[in-house]
């Protein structure tokens, strides 16, 4: 019996992987045109950042050993102005907005409302330690940290954490280029008339939905991967080979949907390709693969819930393979159990590194203290009620990276 | 002092949802396009489906108490064929395949796999059941059976459920309108040369990242909003207001980010709304909102986190209310522990019902015998690996539903 007469188990897909061939086009992409990106080659800051104390306040800012003190106001750097020639002298401070670097001078900033003005004189009554309310030089990050490794895939969080230190470019491997074809002749394709198209449902039609799902699960779950082309066809198995062909022919990876089961239809059969026929996975059996010339060709199932399952069992771990993914992004608000104590009055959202454990997920809080999302280490961040948590609670996190086990 | 001189507890967000003017407008729409959509009217089937036996397998439809038996094969129903009007006479069988309808006369199918062929008579040797690889009448939906409830949001899974039922139209609310000001005289606004961008950050320039990242946030977990328009705007305050008054004149809602500190810059405080200016929560505590004429008006600081802070615990739950949503999306990997233990050797994909509890996210496994997508009580599918999990076990889920608490 030719159909399914022994199925593959799941882990089989591991012996595909070194038969298909890995994307190599490197490109240099602006950074904020990168997210879902892979990247190529190590990110690494080319510079401390900020270059100078910034601003974490808007106020005065002043030479921390002259506090408390007098001071003339002698200027004004707003923040996105750059005043190095500005130098402030003993007793001279100027007012800042945050964001903007401090003069020359100055490495403390005194809130605004915290002095007394005084005509052309504010008069701070207490103490500032260095950089009170300013961001060090290389607080955000430290010249040569690696922002971003080989085979992470850019997420919006990294756009903005790496825009913020003025990193603009990065060389990031080019998409995985994917063809679905859905076969069918029941199929029908949107746009149609709705009430004619239920209607016709009653009458055994079916209006395509499984290849859609595969496509939205690829565009939101493998950000890497372009689906560059979706068609339908009859069960006309000539007319099958030759969109198969097409896109094998234009494209890195082909997916078939339908026409997966026993019956005369069977194109994946027909294409007589060798390759993994069937798996050990309910619902889902007759999901298949062949590798033709380094590249994949998948047959799933043309019911969306067994054509899921076969995306992320066997499509999913092959395309990631091609595009060179060690680390996939994931974004999503999740669960996770606080390894540490986290005190304060207020409401807060601080940088996590997430964890998988025995009992699910995991989140270490980060000591970030300025306002940069320039963090390597982060996969997320976690909301922390009013009041704080304790180690062991139960916190909501957004992660921006993959928290399944692969 | 005026600014920030009481801060309020986040909690005091809930003040303002009455204030705020929620969505009337009410839309029919093409399931196919309604992904995203909050349901205005709860969705119940309008028929039992499958309206008759559908085959679950390619074979032979038989009827059952025939079996075990010998049977004339008299015709072939494809799936998306319609042949009612083929009636199977005592002794007779037709071919059918995957998603058929069985012709009237059969209540089960014989899998190709299991008849022995003879000439133009096909031989079953054992007892088949009644609906033996069939999926019975209603198996999928019971008429009436609501499948999405009022304030529900549409997801791709919900898309595909409804039209394999045959709905193909709901009622669904307009979506809220949003206008969003980015203000700094600090900013640059890609598209630029990426290399001159970064030289004008070490001198004090910002790439423009905090209101994309909030645009972004809410494209990604807040489909039932349009963000309509973003413009950049300096910080000269008439330009501000202008901008503003006329998102306010056109959309539902406008976000302004930046210029939210003490400084003389602060817009939010120029344009003279009153409302609750300043929350307990860090970062972001100059996030602000006012009410004018039912349309809110949030100040986000112009820091991303800062401003992504804001946007969840202040944006979020207002621009939800207004749309109307009782039941969140939210797509992603989590981890959940199963209530009940799943057995079997394959590797499974099962729908699941997600509820949050004390140590995180549990699934409980839905008996969903068909292949249908639709399932009212479900939240998400789970994997299974293969040799099943016993109760307890931490599974993968794959999410529609949010799981995040409110």
């Amino acid at each position: 019996m030719r159909y399914l007469s022994a199925l593959n188990p799941v882990s089989r897909v591991a012996e595909v992987l070194p038969k298909v061939k890995k994307i190599e086009e490197v490109e240099k992409v602006a950074v904020w045109e990168a997210a879902g990106r892979v990247v190529a080659r190590d990110v690494l800051a080319p510079h401390d950042y900020p270059p100078h104390p910034r601003a974490a306040y808007d106020g005065y800012a002043v030479n921390s050993d002259a506090t408390p003190g007098r001071f003339k106001v002698v200027g004004t750097v707003l923040v996105g102005q750059y005043k190095r020639d500005l130098v402030l002298r003993p007793g001279e401070t100027a007012y800042v907005t945050v964001g903007a670097f401090l003069p020359e001078g100055a490495d403390a900033v005194v809130p605004e409302e915290a002095v007394k003005k005084e005509g052309d004189y504010v008069l701070v009554e207490r103490k500032f330690e260095k950089y009170a309310n300013a961001d060090p030089p290389g607080s955000y990050v430290r010249k040569g940290t690696a922002l971003l490794r080989t085979g992470y895939v850019v997420t919006p969080f990294d756009v903005v954490g790496l825009l913020d230190v003025g990193i603009t470019t990065l060389y990031a491997y080019r998409k995985v280029k994917v063809g679905i074809v859905a076969t069918g002749d029941e199929l029908l394709v949107p746009p149609i008339d709705p009430e004619v198209a239920a209607e016709l449902v009653m009458r055994g039609r079916v209006i395509e939905s499984t290849a859609s799902l595969v496509a939205w699960y690829i565009q939101t779950f493998m950000p890497y991967v372009e689906v560059r082309e979706k068609v339908v066809t009859s069960d006309v198995h000539e007319e099958v080979r030759a969109a198969v062909e097409k896109f094998l022919a234009q494209y890195d990876a082909v997916i078939i949907t339908g026409g997966a089961g026993p019956s005369e239809i069977d194109h994946f059969y027909k294409l007589g390709y060798e390759g993994l026929r069937g798996f050990r996975m309910k619902p889902g059996r007759p999901t298949s693969i062949a590798v033709i010339d380094g590249k994949p060709v998948f047959g799933l199932s043309g019911y969306p819930i067994s054509a899921l399952h076969g995306t992320v069992r066997i499509v999913e771990p092959v395309l990631r393979h091609m595009a060179n993914v060690v680390k996939a992004p994931g974004y999503g608000w999740h669960y996770a159990a606080v390894t540490q104590d986290v005190t304060g009055d207020m409401a807060q959202i601080v940088r996590v590194k997430l964890e998988i454990g025995e009992g699910g997920l995991y989140a270490t809080p980060i000591k970030a203290k300025h306002h940069s999302f320039t963090e390597p280490e982060a996969d997320g961040v976690a909301l922390i009620p009013p009041g704080g948590v304790k180690k062991g609670d139960i916190v909501a996190v957004l992660a921006y990276r993959d928290v399944k086990k692969s």
